[in-house]
């Protein structure tokens, strides 16, 4: 009667057989997410939440570090409210969970389960707004989303995600789109350095921005199968709002103005992408920053003198460090289970030490990233671990700089884009005659969409791959998330 | 056409003339707080929500100081499993907020917008539990809930509010039990130490307990009105949901067992408790560890020589002592004003600094709590600041104790009873025959129901006060929120 309990660790699909599958494996068989009973939302598990946290924990810091405050406005939204701006409801309309029944009654009004607070936010703006000496509004919140999807995948796309989102109102255009790209410079810093993911900054073309906006500006990243993942955006959306929701506020010269309004997001998402940016077919590889437990040490013949407490010396020593370590003294596992395990898990680190390492005064140190073991003086060893997970924070990030390099490619023509995006699955960048027409063609025949106007821009020519007309600028398509 | 500006902080109702508009005005014109465009729902501000922050950052720590770990689980909930758990399903269902459609389709199952999550957790846990060994699972979850609720009032009671749900299970009835002890122990912690609210902890009665538990543990507050507030339960389910949901573990001899239960929950309800245990007519009065700005600088005649640059000083002092301080510089408002309104916000302390201040080497300090002033020599200013919160800080628990304890009043008979509750406003403390019929009828008579059985008990008598019969325990009833 007695159930099974896992003896081995799982089997993970090989990403050159089947990316999708990899990507499922990895994510269960960690233990990061689970499929919850409504299909297509998610359990995000504690090895999941923890990685979240982090993200958390960092943007959170950084934006109150620049004046914003966080609130919490209601997760329902009257649907009369949500109609109100014209192109921001065609864009979410047909992604809404509707309330229509509360306690015994049946509701007057549907309520849409927020799938954005723009419309609410605004309702209340317009209430509280009346001088320009109250302005900027600089506030943020930390909550839900509910949008009605009909392929999901846990992480980058469910019906329910976590996020935060900012918005905010100012007195002039310059200083809202300041506060736009001040944002969407934040958003880089977090994803490079601290999730190790290289991105490319930029604008959105019109047909690819939010809905309701001026202007969308974007970091795109590359995963391992060459496809982009949109992976923070930051919105300028001008006077469209302030003009739907009637917020104004009387200006220097006593004229009533409308505010101009930005709202940006990073979401539970970014986790789909730190895994494949840099995971493997062993399973996860964790960057130090965001890794929940940074060293394990896994003490070989623990019952022999001196191991437990040479571990326990490396542990504590770790800990002052403000190092996450963990001993692995779990009895009924074997060492070459705890390795399999420990690597599967993403552990940057492990310290693997045994009775023969103490007499040589040493103990080897594995590294996830590069699967590489090397021996450690153990008078040392604390220090050395530390820059060894700085060497490793800095490596992720700059391979995974590289791999992408590697696979993005100038297309002149387009030959050479369906070749890039079908055979090569790479990202072409190509000079781009703004036409939101010629996008959907492209995109109808090879899946690629305008991902990013980089703000890095190079002369690669002087005509549109695609038209032959004079360029606009440098564009980057590819297949997306 | 200009709008008009607030030169004046606003008036409030007198507590003693009506309660409720007073905390109503309090929480408003604070902007705590604000009502949302759905009835019953509310926007947090940021005022408010920086004092849940504080909540939430202590509660937190605590939690995972003790191994807790955070994860989510979705906010929609399938009615057929709200339905597996019969006590549970009763209790809420009447309460429950519904989806129905989802995209541009009718659903097949209704959707209930989580009320609480044990369902959904359960059917997981079911999922995920093979062995003893996994035991026990100690996990927590900030979110937000929805209870269609007839009658709120922002804090007290809305149709959605923020809290955290503990869910963990456990291989044996005495870890379960230990586990909701442990944390009902915590949240006295939280309630006292940090919110300055005095709480009798204790059980409540099989009528007031959660609906599906085997025992409800709560921490009862007083407020200034004499009602009681339920500050935090944790409940002790045993093997009912266990069994609902068919949550089996092989134990130590290889058989099939049912884990054993708790949850437990405080809410943004305690902001609504901290207001009306400490605040007065002049509006907030807030601890130091809850208040978002501890200190605020009042510079007059900030343009006279040297003000700015003392006030700088102390500034610079109190914020190397991580105290929170602002200096309150704004050239458009008078002193006056500006005493006003830190008064409204329940700033802890104040410090007025003038010309003739800096003369005699000194500054006034004025305590919210005591609304007294005194003069300090600016040589040791940042520490004498520093004690002054402290002292502040258990004042204001001291004080609300001696308040509470002056209302709790033994009642040896219904006469005496009913005096306590309609005229005295307190808490009426009996010896209790347990009974829930009896329950039913003194809340019928009086309002009053049995809040806690105190773990601290007295020997106020043998006899039940309301039937004469042999007494169980002493008991303690009043009006509640």
């Amino acid at each position: 009667m007695a159930k099974k309990e896992k003896q081995f660790v799982e089997e993970i699909t090989k990403m050159e057989d089947d990316f999708a599958q990899w990507y499922t494996d990895v994510i269960v068989k960690t233990d990061m997410v689970d499929y919850a009973p409504v299909k297509g939302f998610m359990v995000i598990k504690p090895y999941g939440f923890a990685i979240w946290e982090k993200i958390r924990e960092y943007v959170d810091r950084r934006l109150k570090e620049t004046g914003h405050k966080n609130m919490y406005f209601p997760i329902l939204i009257p649907e009369s409210l949500l109609n109100k701006e014209e192109e921001h409801v065609e864009g979410f309309a047909p992604e809404v969970a509707w309330v229509t029944q509360g306690g015994n009654k049946v509701l007057e009004e549907r309520l849409a389960v927020r799938p954005t607070s723009e419309t609410i936010i605004c309702n209340m703006y317009a209430k509280w707004l009346n001088s320009y000496r109250q302005l900027p509004f600089l506030y943020n919140q930390w909550n839900s989303v509910v949008r009605w999807e009909k392929t999901t995948r846990p992480f980058l796309r469910t019906s329910e995600f976590l996020w935060h989102e900012g918005h905010t109102i100012h007195e002039t255009a310059k200083e809202a789109l300041d506060e736009t790209l001040m944002i969407i410079n934040m958003y880089v810093d977090l994803v490079e350095d601290i999730l190790a993911m290289p991105v490319i900054p930029g604008k959105k073309s019109q047909s690819e921005k939010f809905a309701g906006a001026d202007d969308t500006y974007t970091i795109e990243a590359m995963m391992k199968d060459g496809k982009a993942l949109q992976s923070g955006t930051s919105h300028y959306l001008g006077q469209n709002f302030g003009k739907a929701f009637n917020i104004t506020f009387s200006d220097r010269n006593g004229n009533l103005e409308y505010p101009y309004y930005t709202t940006w997001a990073v979401s539970t998402r970014l986790i789909g992408g730190l895994i494949m940016v840099h995971s493997d077919n062993r399973g996860l590889v964790l960057p130090p920053k965001m890794a929940p437990t940074q060293v394990v040490i896994v003490p070989i013949a623990a019952n022999k003198d001196g191991v437990m407490e040479e571990a326990n010396k490396i542990f504590d020593d770790l800990k002052a460090r403000r190092i996450s370590v963990e001993i692995d003294d779990r009895d009924n596992y074997s060492p070459g289970y705890k390795f399999n395990d420990a690597e599967m898990k993403g552990i940057p680190v492990r310290v693997e030490i045994g009775p023969r390492d103490i007499e040589n005064n040493q103990a080897l140190l594995f590294r996830r990233d590069e699967l590489s073991k090397s021996e450690a003086s153990l008078d040392n060893i604390g220090q050395t671990i530390s820059d060894l997970l700085e060497d490793i924070q800095s490596n992720m990030l700059e391979k995974a700089r590289k791999n992408r390099d590697e696979r993005i490619y100038h297309a002149e023509n387009m030959d050479e884009f369906v070749d890039i995006i079908e055979n090569k699955h790479g990202f072409a960048k190509v000079m781009w005659k703004d036409n939101a027409e010629n996008e959907a063609k492209i995109k109808e025949l090879t899946g690629a969409t305008l991902r990013v106007i980089p703000f890095e821009q190079e002369e690669l020519g002087e005509t549109c791959f695609y038209t032959g007309e004079k360029a606009d600028y440098m564009a980057i398509f590819a297949k997306a998330y």
